[in-house]
């Protein structure tokens, strides 16, 4: 029996994760597959969250980001194939073609095309090129190219978008120096409930990063080498610009498929069942699907690397003869502010209680303000929790934290319990650490939950 | 209506904590009661946990140790008489008699009198005093006599037993510059697996501690003015030493309870339902009482300030006329040891792989090296989780965590797991937050899990 033909596009979390967990169970079931695996960049698995990180100035080279090299998966076992673009998918033919007019064909297909960076109509010339001093920051390039920029005299910086990697690409710009505004249409970390993100929006300003809130960006202004040079927003405001960051989100990479005929659903992403199969033949994982939210019972696309290996693995553990299935996700999320001594770590986990709202949820959300140690402490630092909780179940629905050094990471607690489902009066009964470095007596988020099943 | 009598005997955490939580309750119920409350120290509501802290000269002042003074719990509307030694109990008359002769009725009474530290005979001299620079660490006293002894000159300090408060005092010892051996009888760190103690054992031996386990401290040589000078275990061992702290842990003080004929179990501890009634008319709370283990279904003594404001709480609820149940513990615990740029953070949670194999599961039990951030980050630090897990059931069972800073906390997680009764599958399912200053993109906690889950 010859091997079963694996193919897999894209060598990034969940194209690989895929392909190297489907030669690990296939060796378990004691069967045979090949693992053709095409990349249309240079790039394999590498970390796109740590780019912000790297222009900081916290990472010294970018080949730290890269968790494996293509040479690296190739010795585990996978026929790597780097700079190869796909161009067409023949699904009922099982057959594929790359750029260079070659054809390949499978057995068992896993789309892995990611997501790409979100570039508007204003962000490039006639030519249809970025104009200079404008890029986003999805891959490794992106990195090198913002850190050859922010690494020099101080420029005005403007971030397009308050999102994670908007604010992360504040804090780096702000660290190399520079003048930093951020931009976005809505709330900087609008995932986060107003009252919650308000207190991002004041450690920023105090830092000296200017937030404009409300404005959307509509155009740029350029020199005569067609360098950035201001950026306008709806209201008629230009903005002063000699750098300018895109980070107004990304898109799933499905043209592809589309174009395949596959179902593509509302979001751009693609559709996947919960092992991952697009249709007989065609799996998916990873930012170019949609994911099934636990809470709200629909499809959403939330790109992330955790969602992206973890579908990788269990597409991979399909193929390779297992049997697994993604469970879904909660909206967890974190991330950090840091300039000089202020540090705001940000997380969240589950329904904000907008979101609540609108899926027609009765809730009680409350905001706490507690410590992540106790108070007598030097480790004690302040933060503020937001629970939101549903007052006919009693059922815990999300959390939200913005706070000092060692706050965020309790998410992961409230991302237990909204796993299994459970209660606020269950929280508050629960066995949770405590020693003076690293809680009060009753810890932080059980605080924070105790004060809404008091007033449910 | 006159109000119904509540004496609460103990005003440290569980005893105030009932107290205060009886008046809300009671209140929302429209019930009147007073609230008499029996101190027969000097002290109320003090953070035990921090004098190793105040000690090392992280906290300035004992005072900040005070979570509530008398004073202020008087202003809360409890009758507090500081100082004021309960001696008998007429438990079916529902009368007690304090050390001064009074006697008090009461209609519902509080047992909040805590545990006292186990003093062996040999710390003592004929007298029945403790040896000069022979000292426990139990209440504010306490911290104000070590503070003073250790405040000086390079001593030598012995401290007898290797649990949380034995290397928090090896910790302050080390920091005020002194000679520290710990002697224990078992293991440091007695609550960890070996495989993961040692780890806390190496960490404090390349910080300069002497550690000798296995070694039962069996006498104490003095000098002509009754000091401690020597330390002798049973091997005949003779540890030269200036000061001893006694971390040899601590008994249930029932002896009140006992005598008035209510039921001590095994530990020594009072026996309460799950409600917290002893007897009808009869609450008790904290490290007086037994606890139930929620993975062993067993009592145990576990004398923890999370338990002891828990019961508290719960017991004043059902006081004041709501309903309440203690809903049991998991042997959650967490500390530190911390010298110089060493920093290790220890947790455990749930059954250790012996307590399970001892509860006659059959577990897989593996340890994990991990980063608490992704490895390209300054703040990673390297942890060792180990997972333990139900073979049959795929239950986890219990965690255990030695490792950098920032790695401790997450025991929430698996607390969380452990409480919703949830697999191993359902931890490498989980969707838990990541970002490169917080976490590996799969996070630590479910990296440890994932290998036991492959395994299983």
């Amino acid at each position: 029996m010859s091997a079963e033909r694996i193919v897999v596009i894209g060598a990034d979390g969940a194209g690989m994760s895929a392909a190297h967990q489907a030669l690990r169970v296939a060796k378990e079931h004691d069967r045979e597959i090949a693992v053709l695996a095409f990349e249309a960049t240079g790039h394999t698995s590498y970390s796109a969250c740590g780019i912000p990180y790297w222009v900081a100035g916290d990472v010294e080279s970018g080949d730290q980001l890269v968790a494996r090299s293509a040479e690296q998966h190739r010795e585990l076992g996978i026929d790597l194939r780097m700079g190869t673009r796909v161009t067409a998918l023949d699904v009922a033919g099982r057959i594929l073609t790359t750029e260079d007019g070659g054809t390949h064909d499978w057995e068992q297909l896993v789309l892995a095309t990611g997501a790409g960076p979100i570039v508007p109509d204003w962000a490039r010339g006639e030519d249809g090129e970025l104009y200079g001093g404008v890029g986003p920051v999805k891959d490794l390039d992106d990195g090198a190219w913002w850190l050859s920029r922010l690494d020099g005299d101080r420029r005005r910086v403007v971030i397009a978008g308050g999102g994670y990697i908007g604010i992360e690409m504040a804090e780096a710009a702000l660290r190399r120096g520079h003048d930093v505004t951020v931009l976005t249409r809505g709330r900087v970390m609008g995932s986060l409930d107003p009252d919650m993100g308000e207190r991002v929006v004041a450690a920023m300003r105090e830092s000296g990063v200017t937030v404009v809130e409300g404005a959307t960006l509509v155009g740029l202004g350029v020199d005569d080498d067609g360098h950035v040079r201001q950026a306008t927003t709806d209201d008629g405001t230009c903005h002063d610009c000699d750098l300018l960051v895109l980070a107004l989100g990304v898109a799933p990479r499905t043209q592809l498929a589309a174009d395949a005929g596959l179902p593509v659903g509302d979001h751009g992403a693609l559709c996947v069942d919960e092992r991952g199969l697009v249709v007989p033949g065609v799996w998916a994982a990873g930012d170019c699907c949609e994911v099934w939210h636990r809470l709200t019972d629909e499809s959403v696309f939330l790109p992330l690397g955790t969602h992206a290996n973890k579908m990788g693995r269990v597409v991979g553990t399909n193929i390779g003869g297992g049997r697994a299935r993604f469970e879904g996700v909660l909206g967890t999320a974190i991330t950090r502010f840091s300039y000089d001594e202020r540090v705001v770590e940000i997380a969240r986990t589950g329904l904000s209680e907008a979101e609540a709202t609108d899926a027609g949820r009765d809730v009680l959300a409350l905001v706490t303000e507690g410590s992540t140690a106790s108070g007598y402490m030097p480790e004690a630092s302040s933060a503020a929790v937001k629970v939101v909780a549903d007052r006919v179940t009693r059922r815990l629905l999300g959390m939200q934290i913005v706070g000092g050094t060692g706050s965020a990471k309790r998410i992961d607690t409230a991302a237990a319990v909204l796993w299994a489902g459970l209660t606020v009066d269950d929280v508050v009964a629960m066995d949770l650490s405590y020693a003076p470095p690293f809680s009060t007596t009753w810890e932080l988020v059980q605080i924070a939950v105790r004060r809404v099943a008091d007033r449910l």
